[in-house]
């Protein structure tokens, strides 16, 4: 670089330190990525079993443009290492290993950002009977935070253990939490039925997520019981301060990012009449401004659009757009995310904005 | 080809004469590919405006193997023309222009096969409100038959007149009808969820459907009121013995070709406990059985496999999977066709080899 | 199946008895889709050790339709079994186990048609310098012959053993041989670069092979001497009558299926005028059609049509088109086929049909 | 946004003003991304005819968060107001349009950086041998700057009119230019042959690049004589001091971006043995390190490793790596690139950070 004029992505004075376990996978690319461009940030650690000994620029060369790749080094995972060089740790790992990071991590003093389902549930039985092993920490549950910003914002700005959200329930959640805290829709009856590109399956060496045999593929998956039903339900039930089951159908489509969300839901009220309609669709409408008009990564499409996952791929947005059915009573309801981003590591990354109070947006645009 | 014996694909003494209206098309281009090649047929015209004068080997190259695509030529669409000679006339037509050519053709003496939607509906009101034109030839709505071989198998052998389904209606009838024919699923509530690949929309030069804007793309289309609602609700209305209205989202995602359809049905009766459950569940297998265990292009699946357009891309099958969720109370059914195969061309030409006598498989395995 | 005349599809009298080793990969489930419709062939026997006891329907279920697929069940692979039951034995296997086949089912008779490497070169030195290890059945190799029916027909007709070419070296070879033959280009120099879909991988659960490794990426790999330089030069090399060493460049792109390959030639007497540029366009153009005109899998474009695999998928066609460069003084030639197909499977049947003296395109159209 | 902390990426005090002039393609659409968040830039106008009065918001979705994209509306295109609105201003419009822009911004006193054609070659004679057209302000090629950092970076710093170089010669130059200088490699008989995505084409609604027609798809396009040897020529014939004529051969593949060049080369000095390849590898791998090694969007490749454009879509790096093949003698050499960005609006910010003596990674990590 011929300039030697300092840029702006470099940390600044009031940057805070942090690390990245399980830096190997989608989402940890993603999270090195938006953290290495990150203004307030300073990323010390990365670890991987795997890269151990290398250079972020040698693993992952799309980010060798930048200075720090080049002297950052994948380390081994060792929770005192860790706690000394980061005041905030993300945790990119399979469930059941994240937990025994975040055990020394938080004794530590570290706030930890965890992007498995290890601390999403609140219920320890619940986690058991969908991840099949009990709980590797239920003490932890109680102090954990659900880290969906637009949801528990407060909360988020002390916790020292963050869960953040799957990217199905985050594409589900945000779409349907705040019609149902309203009243405006039944708790009981809501169908989710959800694409996803096939990143979501992980970096793995298997038959089914080759590309000859993804490509030109369309196939349900995981039904009638998927995992992410467990955070959805739990998060649905405190909003409606009744217990909800609803139908999840996930898909599996040939695109690497991106998750298309079609929800069906059951207005509190029927609409027997455009008057009804018209009254119906504005309070809506209403409720949605409410929750979302100021909320930086909610985008609420009007007129005739309809979310495209290719206008929130490589974003943290979500888009959400409605329509009601005269002909069935149902409301409709869309949504479409970047599942690594909104849906994973870029909602992350919007926690930690939250909890240092950065502007949330900061290193996310 | 060095060789001078006779291939069989060659057309046999008992072969018929048929035609294709409108070649130039996806659709056309396949009934074109599946002709070429029937054993029982002679193709002797094609007809578009566009390629008139040109061979088929010319426009799409690759049927130029077969000896036909070098000597038959696109021609003028001529009716009289085309009556002469062709006893039986494939119609691949937008709706609208393809009523104007069946008139003359069923004059002549001709068994139409249309593919557009102008025949499917016996309700010319119907016709009028879904597709904002009145029916261009309502008296001969009387004489059309669904060209559904697995439920109007026996109608259409004697059809002058065969209105070939379209995609989504078939992916959606097919796994619908016998559950509400046999009183097993309540005829109100249904949702259909459908994912349709790219040729669906046509080779037309629209910003929409470019790659850029496809690929990597996911997204909702035409609802809450799809076009092809009219058609699926009329045959659901038919086999419940009362008006059914239903919920179809078609969604758009980067595939060629394939339909995935995933339905939510609700039991007729309830199943509170596993030995309800396990009875129903064989109620459920036993209807689909006897519905299709003898039909050559439906295939149900059973253990764990759940439909997969790869399957069925390139064929003329339709895959069916089903499941009980105990969850829910609901019965999801799940079904893959290749859209321009099951979903039409392939399914014009199973309506042939009926109307014909012929094997219902000849040509299209 | 409601109606129970026979299908011409069924194995006719005068029918072949065939096998296929190896029946689970790509070319493998290519093999059986081509030979369950082949007119003239009995598919008696499929071997995989994955699937043995499973029917083929079970494990390709696109092949449902056909009745046969329900009862052919998938075999240990045993030469004694197979030698009873199949006059040909197609082997669908890797490179060194192949040849372990061929020999026991040549003892026994059989007439061998081997899709590996194992028989495409004369000289074991080369094939041990390519494929790292001494050539596993040396003796046969006198006795096998390249199955490329273009070239060497007359010798296929008889042979017992016959090694069917790689993907590359087809779609090379053809647009090359008739020019080297016929002195129109220089042995040195030439120049092969070539795309090939995903599919040529072959079905194996590598990280380098997923939907996310190769969806969206360009590479170029195994350069610059990738094994099928040996059988390219070598074919090259026989028909030049001097000994020719080329530049060969294999790039991976985001297709299931299709190769393109893009040839740079040395014209044998330079143009350098328009009158010399006539001239050599007109002996390259009869050169071809001397060539090809009459074979039916090889297309030779004409005006300003270029090879495209989109319209060679699903085929055993070879497009083939050509263009003198002024400016540079090279001949370029295109070409694009199916790798699955003219590329092995389809090839391999085209060359059954040569041995059993049935016209080329059967079961192939 | 919750928080009303100032964030990094807000315009600073010393940010210069910039419009972009036809921002409704492709490259227009990334321009306004990357000059949204730049933070040295205020972007004050954007102009589109068929867009004009919309927000950015409105017609680019994916940029929604950003607030900026909520207030800056689109304007009809109108040089006074530009030149009064911006210092910089970019064009991103078709050649032979773009000059006329240009002559009143530059009359004006802006610094114009132009994506088309119009200002990259000297000579207006090879302008209207490549471009059908004579050129439309020949008096202004005198001052322009061919916009190539990494080779023109001096000049750069000082014009006022830079054409930024086409996708396929960024692609190709970089590769080649220092082996060439260093007299390296020979200036004749070199050879680009480049595959590209779709969005090379542009947002146009043709049906050649339509999904269903591009996806598994693969073709050579525009041979022997593509625009862009125009360029690509003149640009080697200044770095060998006589004329230089390459062959370049550019193909469609189906990815919404990328471009990956495959170049055969000869070296000046042959190498017969192992040592002078030693040599050889050495002097090369000197030369690229010399001219690249500290460049920041410039990655060369060592090891096993190839370029792959997964690895630099999404950013402005260039991958290199180079291959001795002692088979034939020739140098191969492998570039990947972004074709939106480094091949176009990337490398166009690039030379803005140039100009105005920002570090040149500024906006672009």
């Amino acid at each position: 670089m011929p300039d030697s004029l300092p840029t702006t992505s470099q940390p600044q004075p009031q940057a805070v330190t942090v690390a990245i376990v399980g830096a190997s996978g989608y989402s940890g690319e993603e999270l090195v990525r938006l953290l290495l461009n990150h203004p307030r940030v300073e990323l010390t650690a990365v670890t991987s079993r795997q890269y151990a000994g290398q250079t972020v620029a040698q693993i992952f060369p799309r980010f060798a443009s930048h200075p720090r790749s080049r002297t950052l080094r994948f380390s081994e995972p060792n929770p005192d290492l860790l706690a000394r060089a980061a005041r905030f740790v993300f945790l990119a790992l399979p469930h059941g290993v994240a937990a025994e990071f975040a055990i020394p991590l938080l004794a530590a003093g570290c706030t930890v950002i965890d992007l498995s389902a290890d601390f999403r549930l609140r219920n320890p039985a619940t986690y058991a009977e969908f991840y099949n092993h009990d709980h590797p920490a239920p003490d932890l549950l109680a102090q954990a935070v659900y880290g969906l910003p637009e949801v528990y914002r407060d909360q988020i700005r002390s916790a020292s253990l963050i869960a953040s959200p799957g990217c199905y329930p985050t594409s589900i959640l945000l779409p349907t939490l705040p019609l149902l805290r309203a009243g405006l829709i039944k708790p009981s009856g809501i169908i989710a039925d959800s694409l996803s590109g096939v990143s979501g399956a992980g970096r793995k060496a298997e038959v089914d997520y080759l590309f000859c045999e993804c490509n030109e593929s369309l196939r349900a998956y995981g039904v009638p019981k998927h995992r992410h039903l467990s955070e959805i339900e739990e998060q649905l039930t405190l909003a409606a301060g009744q217990p909800v089951t609803i139908q999840f159908t996930p898909h599996l489509v040939p695109v690497n990012r991106g998750i298309l969300s079609t929800l069906y839901l059951a207005p509190a009220e029927p609409f027997h009449d455009s008057t009804q309609a018209d009254s119906l669709a504005r309070r809506i409408s209403e409720c949605y401004r409410a929750a979302y008009a100021n909320e930086p990564f909610v985008r609420l499409l009007e007129g005739k659009a309809l979310p495209d996952t290719k206008n929130v791929v490589g974003t943290n947005l979500v888009e959400i757009a409605w329509r009601l059915d005269p002909r069935t009573g149902r409301l409709l309801v869309f949504s479409a995310e970047d599942n690594i981003l909104k849906g994973a590591s870029g909602q992350a990354v919007q926690s930690l904005n939250v909890a240092c109070g950065f502007p949330e947006t900061t290193g996310l645009l």
